[in-house]
């Protein structure tokens, strides 16, 4: 690599200069390019739309596509498309969803779903005056939105409550104007944002409208007008449960109470102890984020709302509970979640369109309601491995394979290879060593 | 779609026959298979390994694949390869980049690189008498796991400490084994869990042979062994400082002083309200996940590791700080980051490697220092846009082009479109009905 120099100007740059450009720093500029063109989808048309969705594209970024079959989710069964990098996030999903569907499946509800925008402001002034006008102010928000939110109610959503927060015990002559919004299937960022940005230009107005006011009170500063990706009453619930004699064969060295019981310590352990909640949420995201990846929403966004709620009682906690009772193990999962099944790129991403057609074409509650099981089965999976045989057993074999790639190893080598690391732990050099003397004899 | 069935022993079928029976549920199950396919990469030997990441894999998903130039971290430029769906994320990284570059670019370090394992366990006993045997028993975890540590002294790293923590007070009878380790470059969760599935057994072994205890304390319940997402000692800091004067042009409405204190109000306001909180976090993380995803690494890792440490004082707060003194304004992330150069996909994915060579292949330190800045820098773009002219004008123009092309809009539509929403607002219906109008002309 060449030292990288200052670019003016690189976004103006057609796609195939600004692959020159980035290419030109490598060793071997031919090369880089030509590796970065063979990852362009092959229909020109499709390549341009991708390309469209950011800025400054140059390729794609390939993430392995699969499927966890079996998924029982209110009675209804489905295919479910997992977009991850990572080895044993589909295998863990798939062997639960099978568990599950033979033990009545995942029961889910959303809860509710209203969404959150806020316009911050400063305004200094009599507390008494605003609260006086509150009313009117609301009365003026609501209808010098409704050019905006006409069409959300036509589908059946809109504007639901406006709010005014003091804020003033926390800084300085800081209110909010705290909004909820349904936005019925489309995560609905660019309609709330939107109308926040119009609340803000009203607001103003407002506020210089007051003549009763004193000079001073008759202005207010915005600071921002933005939705909030905390969405707690955008909420869904997903729950399994069984029998507790359903979990006899889990493991050969542990009855189906032993099982169900270091089940639940385990649990227990996630909603005490931070470090371990991280990881288990981690677990729960997996399968989550797989299934936003793939219908074309925006993963962040879950990713923020779901670990500010698993922090909502002033200790980050596990986001999933077990209760055992009546002979019965109980495991659900409550987590906020804001999605689209239209908008976004949900129909403009093929693969994404793709996912959505396998899911039955879902509207944005049954999303949540899938993507939530999906989460739900993927943290039981992990759950499950590492109160029985442990977690590497199976993250073994697929690191494995990546080393075994790495090495280049034939059909013949990873064959062996498989069978002399059945009892042995994996490890680059070891796998190198097996690989090694493979060769030399 | 047709209604799903229970499909077994699905993975064990070939691709091609997974690939049929998924779309054989769909209404044109050629056109289907079709679309699949086109998403293969075209090199049957890439496509293999790709496949071979994860399970069940049937194609990929494309993740457009974006750079981000002139990011100026620690004296060094880098060209910053983005992955990312979502519009403006690296028009912005890359519009913060060049301000900060013409202002001394971004300051980072690593402030530690401790990661942390746990064995959580049971142990109904005196803790008079594991206290008396701690220093043996972590002398035996230590020996009983040489062999696995070796190589990763030799690299640098390895097993640093370990503690026993009495958490009987949260759950009955409940200890962990908490360790900590150096994993150098690479990412480290292998490693880590393999270690903890040892000490797991050690820890067994130990209560075993200790025929001074009474018969029942001589025996443990391991819960479970597993690496924590949540590394607060796996710390990255990154900021950047200018003189107030510095932010003149920010705005056409602004005086420098103005913004500053506009931005300063807007930080306080995420320290201070978790719905703004988690929003502004998301604006750090559309960063750091899009490096993250670019070379290969876990961001549910990352995404987890963070949001918990956002949320360490008992509110789940802003991650970013703003300083003003001496007439200047400093800005910074300090976030927790497991990151790796080496192992896992880094090497073995052609476009992680790509980017790892983009940006001068860099170690483990250097990638958390390059992904911290990238998250400075998206969220500072962002609270500037939020603060001056709002987050819907850069964010519609690029939603214009998705519904442009949703619509099917030619070259020429699509410039008129982009004159006709200038001063407009877009909308779904507003640009189809701007399109209906023009070809009806």
């Amino acid at each position: 690599m060449q030292r990288v120099q200052v670019i003016k100007g690189f976004s103006k740059l057609s796609k195939e200069e600004k692959l020159k450009q980035v290419t030109s720093y490598f060793d071997n500029p031919k090369e880089a390019e030509r590796i970065l063109k063979t990852f362009w989808h092959r229909d020109q048309k499709i390549q341009n739309r991708l390309e469209e969705f950011s800025e400054n594209t140059i390729t794609n970024f390939y993430v392995p596509y699969g499927i966890a079959p079996n998924f029982l989710i209110n009675n209804q069964l489905y295919l479910i498309p997992m977009v991850i990098e990572e080895s044993s996030v589909v295998a863990a999903a798939a062997s639960s969803a099978k568990f599950w569907s033979e033990h009545g499946g995942f029961h889910t509800e959303v809860v509710s779903m209203n969404k959150i925008g806020q316009v911050h402001f400063i305004w200094e002034g009599d507390k008494e005056n605003l609260v006086n006008k509150a009313a009117e102010l609301k009365r003026e928000l609501v209808h010098g939105t409704k050019h905006l939110t006409e069409n959300m109610e036509k589908r059946g959503g809109g504007l639901i409550n406006i709010e005014i927060i003091d804020m003033t015990n926390e800084l300085d002559n800081y209110y909010q104007l705290k909004a909820s919004f349904d936005t019925v299937d489309s995560m609905g960022a660019n309609f709330i944002n939107t109308i926040l940005e119009e609340f803000a230009l009203i607001l103003d107005r407002f506020f210089a409208k007051q003549e009763d006011w004193p000079e001073h009170e008759r202005h207010c500063e915005v600071i921002m007008a933005i939705l909030s990706n905390y969405t707690p009453e955008c909420l869904v619930k997903t729950e399994v449960e069984a029998s507790i004699e359903a979990f006899k064969n889990c493991d050969n060295n542990l009855s189906a109470e032993k099982f169900v019981s270091k089940f639940e310590k385990a649990v227990r352990i996630a909603q005490i102890d931070v470090h371990r909640a991280a990881t288990h949420n981690k677990g729960v995201f997996n399968g989550i984020d797989a299934v936003v990846l793939a219908t074309g929403n925006d993963f962040r966004a879950v990713e923020a709302g779901g670990h500010t709620f698993a922090s909502r009682n002033g200790r980050y906690s596990s986001l999933t509970d077990v209760r055992i009772e009546n002979g019965k193990m109980n495991y659900s999962l409550t987590i906020p979640m804001a999605l689209g099944t239209v908008g976004g790129l949900t129909s403009l991403h093929p693969m994404a369109k793709f996912s959505l057609e396998l899911l039955n074409n879902p509207n944005a509650e049954q999303l949540m309601m899938i993507a939530a099981s999906v989460g739900l089965a993927n943290n039981y999976s992990a759950v499950k491995s590492l109160i029985t045989k442990g977690i590497q057993a199976g993250h073994m074999k697929m690191h494995l394979f990546n080393i075994l790639n790495h090495l280049g190893a034939s059909k013949q080598e990873k064959d062996k290879a498989v069978e002399f690391f059945k009892e042995r732990k994996v490890s680059y050099s070891s796998v190198n060593d097996l690989i090694s003397s493979l060769r030399s004899n």
